[in-house]
């Protein structure tokens, strides 16, 4: 047993994730005269912009998530294997995982971020993150499951009242898209309900809902989810939480099941990575070749990083734009490399940023103009189709949305959960 | 908390399971002028003869299966409860569920029937059935997992060798459907493993496999097996398996990872009904109204139910049309109560059997005449979309199989696993 991949001339590059960063760069790299080697702990894509559409029973988990052997069927200089990390070791050049070692002569960590739960245990056992096509399928499951549960009870204000910290992109269209449930969908299916107990809290540290983007920007936003029911906090955070009462850091408290957690993520950990390497929200600390410190062959990319520029003294946002754009650099680095020319430094070009409240309302900032309604709609969904890996998945989307748009009305709220796994006999 | 259904002057029928026989009354009774609770221990109506191409990746759980609000979405007759029942208690007329007691004028259980190891539980704990939408996607699991595990190591011959028990219609189409993946899909997603190791196994107790079938059509569908190079060994039981080895009933062995059950089936039990209640299979014998021997307000349709007719003295096949028939006879029934006529025995239609092999291959036998091959692969997947619910999901299934038949390639490989379940709160 082990990972069982024979060295040939080619000098192997061993990647380590295959989120937006890794799988462009493993894209690209396939084309060279590398061995290439993707370690993942899934063996898909997952496109992480619309899991809320997931978990709001918009749109299916395949449609969104894209299985790395399918993008690479037939290359005969790419590996991949599913397994986890267990270390980082750059004085062997080799990575132990739980397959057994892969030695590698470059390596790429582009291992991304999850949930940021500040420190606080309680949050972490109780609030539902959204982190992954596995915690969207799970949020689904028990929003709709609060709803089931609340046609027994009496006294089931807590059960409608569904709480979001994090008043980014995130939990700006997951607020948006369950008070179109509310309004459009669920009144549908649970005659039995009064909606008007059903309370949906946006919850934002900062005094701006979509804080990255500009006043205007957010003005809109927030005044796009007033109109559609969502009630919005802003400048507050949530301290505290036990499954039942939510402590806020003026010490008022919100009686709800359901927390959902938007407010922050951190570089993921790897073992072997040195304390010294870690910069703000562990995040790797690169040069501007992506290159870590001590470790000339060793490299980070996209939301695991960080790269300290005069113009992003705090690192460059955590999005996805970010990490393609230093999968593609780097690529382009390990090409010259290969012909001896001299390496290029990152640089990010700022595409824009977008996020979508509802049915006919987006908001989109471009470089040079920002635009709102119904046309910025529009464009959050072309450039949304556009991203997405696959014809088939494409389509599939974009005929979801079609028929969504005109029949308020979807066929995807299912609780399906997994039984316990029988592995039978799996050496893995 | 409690199951918190009022009362009102209707009658009320409690349907247990919504299977094809009790979504089938359910759809009709909501018409009439009774008070109809539908109990699921899911919150969706699933549709079994598709679930071996969820297992091998070749639809979405979400095309075939169906939430049961989003059918019965503004009718105020109509009660559905996600909850598990306990017992019945048909000296009180009431249902004890996980959620209370719910009480009922007329009872109809449509319960279903369960995989039937045969009191074997090794083969229990170590095979993978696929009699639910879970199990199926369980398998699709596992069937992938095999595939990366034997990356990891050179004697692999055994985690790729799939054995299924059970040649009846589930086990021949998954037979057949393993074979094509083997021979157009998975060479291309894993150049690194030597296809002709693989092996698919299928064991049939009897001397034809599809032996509800006539012979002519067993031997077609046996010769369509083995030219997509399935082994078949009829005659052969499975009698023990520890998850390694299958031991078969002349004692030799077969050394495989992976043993599919698709060997037989048993009605539910339910705790409250009488032993004598109990016929073959663990059928709950009823006349030829569907009703119990010694409660005249309780019935019994479908997979779970046995009438003993003259023509079929051991009962009605186990199939979706004899228990989509008994659940609209019952409901034409339960139609005259209301108006005082009397009542009117089931009769079973016999409106054919089929299997589909692989592509352009299945065996279609109608009443008066049988066919094969490319003509009736149509009819086959015609019948099929027609049964299905919901226009989408016939549109989706449609496109599904339109897109697998041009491209020999879906993306649906995907491994999603539950994470533990983060169960905040609910009361249920």
């Amino acid at each position: 047993m082990g990972v069982n991949i024979a060295k040939n001339s080619k000098k192997r590059i061993v990647i380590i994730g295959g989120g937006f960063g890794g799988l462009e760069i493993a894209r690209r790299l396939v084309k060279l005269n590398y061995q290439v080697v993707l370690i993942d702990k899934n063996n898909y894509h997952q496109f992480q912009p619309l899991f809320y559409q997931v978990a709001t029973s918009g749109l299916e988990p395949s449609s969104i998530v894209f299985p790395f052997r399918k993008n690479f069927q037939r290359k005969k200089n790419f590996h991949f294997r599913l397994t986890e990390v267990i270390e980082v070791d750059a004085d062997r050049n080799c990575v132990l995982t739980s397959l057994g070692e892969v030695s590698y002569d470059y390596l790429v960590i582009a291992a991304g971020a999850g949930n940021n739960f500040f420190g606080n245990e309680r949050i972490e056992k109780y609030a539902l993150p959204m982190k992954s096509i596995v915690e969207s399928l799970n949020l689904r499951n028990i929003i709709l499951e609060r709803f089931e549960a609340a046609l027994s009870i009496e006294d089931n204000e807590s059960l409608l009242r569904l709480v979001i910290a994090g008043g980014g992109p995130t939990g700006v269209e997951l607020a948006g898209t369950l008070a179109e449930m509310k309004k459009y969908i669920l009144p549908k299916d649970y005659p039995e309900l009064d909606f008007d107990k059903m309370q949906i809290i946006l919850v934002e540290g900062s005094d701006h809902v979509l804080s990255a983007m500009s006043e205007k920007s957010s003005i809109k936003a927030m005044n796009y989810l007033k109109k559609l029911g969502v009630q919005v906090k802003t400048g507050t955070r949530v301290s505290d939480y036990d499954g039942d009462e939510i402590v806020l850091n003026d010490n008022s408290t919100i009686q709800a099941k359901t927390l959902v957690w938007a407010a922050g993520i951190r570089g993921n950990f790897l073992k072997g990575i040195h304390e010294s390497d870690l910069g703000r929200g562990n995040r790797i600390i690169v040069d501007g070749y992506n290159r870590l410190k001590n470790s000339p062959n060793v490299f980070a990319i996209g939301d695991v990083s960080i790269i300290h520029t005069d113009e992003y003294p705090n690192g460059h946002p955590q999005l996805a734009q970010v990490a393609i754009q230093q999968g593609k650099q780097l690529a382009k680095n390990f090409k010259k490399k290969l012909k001896g020319k001299s390496l290029v430094k990152f640089h990010y070009k700022d595409l824009g940023t977008m996020a979508t409240i509802g049915r006919n309302k987006a908001v989109v900032e471009l470089p040079k103009f920002k635009f709102y309604g119904f046309f910025a709609w529009l464009v959050w969904m072309t450039i949304h189709l556009r991203s997405i890996l696959g014809i088939k998945n494409k389509f599939l989307i974009f005929m979801n949305w079609v028929w969504s748009y005109f029949t308020y009305n979807l066929s995807l709220r299912l609780i399906i959960k997994r039984s316990d796994q029988k592995k039978v006999g799996t050496e893995r």
